[in-house]
């Protein structure tokens, strides 16, 4: 059922994202008409399981289509792809019959999740949560405001985290339905990137759902293990971008004369352009290796407990890590090309410079990684590679 | 008559230029009224030389000042001292008169000069100059199309670069009322950043003036000449705004907790912190000294010869690439990190980074700038350091 | 056969090879005892195909061998591998009986080879070999001077690149017994790092050999295809003397004391580390992904061809490229950890800095991987990423 | 008296010096018949107050003195501009008859002095310290173990650094005669460059001195005040390693041939001997500015109250850390010039990235200084600059 999933995905790009580029970027209302004709066209929530009636590609083959998606626009990636984190971890910690009901849904309707962490005070420092469970007969009652989500306002379900009203120690993640009274999506950022997607603030005021909607297992683990598959697509959009960047670069190249002959003819183009070559397909190797691995614990017999034990990922750290930092190399030497053309919105170079600084912060920001690895893998002596 | 330039300096970047970031950032028509202010507090031009009635600061003296006021802002910056360019050209190699009256005008009016080099085809390459410079009797006849200059609407004067159309060798700038007829504004530019100044283009049909108002000398070496003044307070923007990037990092880690503690007692955010004030340093003084040398060759018997045969300093187009370099490097470090409220438009921090990617753009790429030191600094060995 | 080759290789390093790190580095007469101690293990030449009685391992487990060896010792590491370059050319294009006998003499005595390409005048650049292949009925005859060939004195023979002396174009590449008269080793080189190793100058004079050792096909393509192989392992050499700085600095951290509190605990430190454990684990899964790439090209049912079209990989020059530059990064960390101590002799991570700098260095320099990425892989678009 | 002493240096560089690079890489006994003649030259100890009879150079000439040495032999500069920090420390805070006394025997003799700080525990935390200093009367009696101290074998006189027996916050700097009982020095460390110059471990057992040894002041704050001029004078070692790596690159460039053209024509390399050349002017702007606030505070009416007050100046910590990075820079892209004969003895291109290696390690590596850095002139808003 993924066979041609990348093949359609790029003829996706052409046809519908590229030439929207600049529009995406003006940051329209979410989600655009581009979702649904990308739900028509039998692309959404691409990795949802088969079970669920969704077309169950890998990590792996995703890592690709997020590729192709960014090269199109990283704000579109982003919204197509980002429901995974929420999905995965309601497939994995959910009740059986909560999953079913969700992710059927949303296979067969295109919808979208969100996951709700990060707050003002807390950051992402998720054990510094405010967000209260109250546990109320067979009831949880919510209470919380959280700073940054995506997706949010159009989401189908809304996955929560917060701690237990009576034990600070108790991290959960709570499944919440978007129509659930008492939640309200108090604005929409203006981000910097990523403007063809939707990032919200919202508060939870009294939110009641049944207690089969809490995930199993400690919320910060289930959160650690989901956030591989996430962490892993947010460093392929810097593949992706990347490729924007060379491709702009070569077709500037193609028509601006330097020197008495053309760019492209120019050997210190030709230089950092063979550098950039090397670093997409670095990045790109990085991300498969990351997603094989994920790929493999979700195969296990029992993947739930494999990779709640597994925790962060040293392979997804380090990608969207190096992502992050090899993305953002590229997208300076591409800034740089163009002369003053490249400083002003007619080109696109600006664009691509902003949604891909990103990377280094979502999810994790590099100084989050470089601490997670360090108490990770390398500290314990066995654990490095 | 400089002795508290730079103190007012502060003053006004404190009152008026810091509360108004967002709104120049904006793309407000321009000039703005902060325009007029500080035209009105004394402040205008503050170069312009005595003789004409100017303040008579010193390059070095306006290295500071560039660097005040592009801690407020950088666009605005950039249209306070672009000028210099102009009117270091016209005192050095324009008419007496000429330079008498337009500069005269220009330090009681509070006007501005825009220089009017880059073409869509030649781009910075000014030998390639499309512009035709065509004699007829006493006059000169101009005709072309110009891509970037930066306060060509509301200028005083400008001064075109073109070719003699009998002489293809035979560069010449000259100057041009901006209300001479066939000068067109044809656009103003929507410019990533530097947004609270004003970059244009515009085309010259038919336009005529008096012979008188050719520059004397070659116009590729005159330009030469001037460049080192504004390069090397291009090169100061890029203190002043990573001076900006520091004290808002210094800011939010004085109330952001991380790991418990509070930011600005965290131990790596402190070597990045020390990092930075060592490169704002270095940039400083590398100004500094820049400016010192041409400062010196504005005092020598022969101003206008010894510029025009010192042509490009190799301590402005170093000062100009390293700035853009080290500034490139604070600003990525900084926009790392404030999370995701660094991502928004509710931080300044965005603005910051694109602000600063001009530096390494405008009047010679660093492609242009090494190529530049290799040929007239490195290959004649007498020339090294 | 290849099932415990890992860990027998991690046991003879622990034992073997790492105690003798400071001999190694003294640069002792090689072959070492050690040289014997690893054939007698059963772990030299490890990739040589089970036909010739060869452990058979494959590409990519030999990147893990690899990194193990330079874990211990990365002059080491390098003689014992790069004959790999020679034995999959004679495998691929030589003649079926010659690479029988060579290749099953080779696996079975634990012996070496040598390719002998660079010239003090042509450099890297093979197609400006002076090294002349002249036709004398059934035999050849060549005439050359070589610059840097390692193993050439201890080899079973050698594979020398040459042109034909009747025709400028022909390049060949030709199969030399290292005791065929006219060959001379005529100087060991005083290398700066992987003094484990030896690394020669050879003239040939008027040297002999049968037709039949002249490998099929045009000699640069040959090479082109071998060279996939060396340059991989030359990245993976990166990965663990990455490892090993990794380690020293984990070690002298558990002891050091800074600000009144074990090194270890430094946040700065952790920084760092972790940096370096993400830069460990991306230089590996590059170096897996072109292996596995040349694994399958190596198991196709025209190995010979398909490496032949297939030419120099994107991913085995991105893997040199990428590990010579992130494998200096980390070495440049480790070095400026020690303080006093790491600037001499007594500690090893002089030593490990100046191995690391071959990697960017041997079988094509940065400048010519970039300008190879941008000529293959970029300038035609459809064989972008 | 300063006139020519640029000129004479240059001269003694050209004739003496750099001849002598292989030699002084070989570990030479130190002082080198070479030091002799730098004495014999009337150059020794340059920077010596006229009033003890020195030549009384500013530190901003001894920028470009040690630059020139350095271009020469880093080992050789470093081994002559050292003795900078035990003779300003004893101009400024010392009795002034023992100041008298050895400084003038030292610019009539050319000898030199060494400064005993670090120790094995300690590092280069001063505050940690475990020499002692015990009053006896009107003696000190000093004990301790010294790791890393340059000179201190051919020593006229070695200031050391400890604390008081009975007091553990009284650190103080003693002067102690090199022949004084019980001064022993335990070994000539074996160091990875500099290697022409002589740096030892020692040890003081039951060393008497008589109390006015003791420099004035917290012995802290006159090892900050001392320590500008010695690290200026190191970072200005990396001026002229940085230069000579530049020279050396243009000579190989001369007669090396690639892609069929002078390597000199290349555009890839003229790129990278521009930014070369930037960050030379840059490194030495730098040192200069460092050096220029350090010679206004020595020419106070106050100069060891004005210095005391002022400790590290952040100019000069920025020059040593901007200087270490910098070189360090210029040295790795020289380093991949060469080829396979850069990673040879044969080729001095090791050498110059070996000694390049050190500003950035020695009188504090670069954490040290970014938490100077930090504490010092970011976290006191009004330091800012």
């Amino acid at each position: 059922m993924t066979d041609d999933l990348l093949e359609r995905t790029r003829k996706f790009v052409d046809t519908e994202v590229l030439p929207e580029t600049a529009w995406l970027d003006a940051r329209p209302d979410v989600p655009t008409p581009l979702t649904s004709r990308w739900h028509e066209a039998g692309l959404s929530n691409w990795w949802l399981p088969e079970r669920y009636g969704g077309p169950g590609a890998s990590l792996s083959t995703s890592v690709d289509v997020v590729s192709e998606l960014s090269y199109g626009d990283a704000g579109f990636a982003f919204g197509s792809f980002l429901s995974i984190l929420g999905t995965t971890l309601l497939h994995l910690y959910g009740d059986h019959d909560l999953a079913d009901g969700y992710l059927t849904r949303m296979a067969g309707g295109g919808g979208c999740c969100a996951i709700l962490i990060s707050e003002q005070e807390a950051g992402s420092e998720l054990h510094r949560t405010a967000t209260t469970i109250t546990a109320d007969g067979d009831a949880l009652v919510l209470d919380g405001e959280k700073y940054f989500s995506t997706n949010t306002d159009a989401a189908d379900f809304l996955i929560v985290a917060g701690r237990a009203a009576d034990d600070p120690s108790g991290y959960s993640l709570v499944l919440v339905p978007r129509d659930a009274p008492g939640v309200e999506v108090t604005k929409r950022w203006d981000m910097i990137g990523l403007r063809g997607s939707g990032t919200y603030a919202a508060t939870l005021r009294g939110v009641r759902v049944p207690a089969v909607n809490r995930l199993s297992g400690n919320g910060l683990r289930d959160l650690e293990a989901g956030l591989n598959a996430s962490r892993i697509l947010i460093a392929a959009t810097a593949i992706g971008t990347a490729r924007r960047v060379r491709d702009v670069c070569m077709a500037y190249a193609a028509t601006k004369k330097v020197k008495g002959a053309l760019l492209v003819d120019n050997d210190v183009f030709a230089a950092k352009l063979g550098q950039m070559e090397a670093q997409i397909d670095v990045m790109r190797n990085q991300c498969l290796a990351a997603a094989a691995q994920f790929d493999g614990l979700m195969a296990a017999p029992n993947a739930s407990g494999a990779l709640y034990r597994a925790g962060a990922l040293r392979s997804a750290l380090a990608a969207k890590m190096h992502c992050g930092q090899a993305g953002w190399q590229v997208a300076t030497t591409g800034s740089e090309m163009f002369g003053g053309l490249g400083f002003t919105h007619e080109h696109v170079i600006g664009k691509l410079v902003r949604d891909l600084r990103y990377v280094g912060l979502v999810e994790g920001g590099d100084d989050v990684v470089r601490d997670l690895l360090f108490g990770r893998y390398v500290l314990p002596a066995a654990k490095r590679l």
